[in-house]
């Protein structure tokens, strides 16, 4: 079990189906928002084949592959050294008939997935522009955190090629992006069906998240559903949040 | 004062400056929408010039009249009728000198306001798509209602002919259309930068209007603020309505 890990890394227990995560102490280690979008994507019809862009530790696969009925996952991330880990934690989970890793650019997606051939793609993609908010000053923590090597639009035009008709995507992304997505959406042809915005908590002033599921070729009409708040005002979770994680 | 009405048409008290209201039993009523929006513009600055794109019965003209220190409030309408009450309103509450109605289409609406001349422009646009959704049988109401005469986009481009640059738009529209919008608003260079979902109650499943402030050549970056909710459980207006309503 010890060799599996490099320096700095250390195994996480997700609590479900008994997986494990293995995440870099100093680098990007995943956030309720991937827990969220998991969730959010639990329409996903059984035996899909899904594609998680910019995957990262391979979060929201374990997560998906937990709760549903995937056929086949694959996680698209860009960063070699992150892809590794990705993969030991497939390899630690016993998963490496169902879920794989390409290291590759959102952006050279079609080198590696056929056009048209997904049921869901799901992402959760950089939040911030370049040359906006704090700087991660390690490297690693900045192509997680902005749009260094690819932006908003890398992702939804990726996830268009390798889409079918009427396939769905699921994003996780910040408010304050939320024209930038919704222009990039309609210009790729993804019409948004679901939105729905995150609070931190029920007397906060502005949304943190919009998690937002959007089809392929879709029909025009999208809902914005009752907000999701993650804490109470004790600062304990919400019921919903916890319903999430199982407890 | 009986002079003034016309045919199936009654006058209605705004409740605020002693400020009265001609609308048309048979046709469009003004809506919490309206009242909404207007509450939504309080930051308009003083001293605005403001055009109303689809201003009906003139209803978010009076209520900006009574609430801000407005310099001087022009109205578009496409149906003479409804513009003609609209203006003997504007007679019965003695503000010729400050609205102004024009009977024209706001595909057409640089023959009357000069390009790049408004501080402010707000409109409580038709909200459905041509042929969706159930028909008004009235033709009046038909068109209130419905895009039938000018669509979204064509609202938003007349925003961006007649706002000076950072001028603003305040718009309400259907959450199902925000995807149009925020493309349009995009498509025009208006940046949205306030955004607010309104919902019938706490535990509605979708918001059911959206409140959008965007700036014509503004930043890139919007916030989604708080909902807002009209009706209590026990079917009674939330404190923040009655706020809205001065009660």
């Amino acid at each position: 079990m010890i060799k599996i890990l490099k320096e700095n890394e250390r195994i996480d227990d997700l609590q479900i189906n008994n997986y494990k995560i293995i995440q870099n102490k100093k680098g990007f280690c995943f956030g309720i928002d991937s827990v969220i979008l998991a969730n959010f994507a639990c329409d996903i019809k059984n035996n899909a084949n899904v594609v998680d862009l910019g995957t990262g530790t391979g979060i929201i696969g374990f997560l998906l592959l937990a709760k549903k009925n995937i056929k086949k996952i694959t996680g698209i991330e860009i960063q070699e050294e992150v892809a590794d880990m990705a993969n030991r934690s497939i390899e630690l989970n016993n998963l490496k008939n169902k879920f794989n890793i390409i290291n590759c650019d959102v952006k050279n997606i079609l080198k590696y997935i056929p056009r048209d051939s997904c049921d869901v793609v799901i992402s959760n993609p950089p939040y911030k522009k370049i040359n906006t908010g704090r700087k991660s000053c390690d490297e690693k923590n900045l192509i997680s955190r902005h749009e260094v090597m690819a932006d908003i639009f890398d992702f939804i035009k990726a996830s268009k090629e390798i889409l079918k008709d009427k396939g769905t995507l699921y994003l996780v992304h910040r408010p304050e992006r939320l024209s930038d997505i919704m222009y990039a959406l309609k210009t790729n042809k993804i019409e948004p069906k679901k939105i729905q915005f995150v609070y931190s908590k029920i007397n906060s002033e502005e949304a943190k998240l919009v998690l937002i599921k959007a089809v392929k070729n879709g029909g025009q009409f999208s809902k914005v559903i009752a907000p999701l708040y993650i804490y109470k005002e004790n600062g304990e979770y919400t019921d919903d949040i916890l319903k999430i994680y199982n407890k």
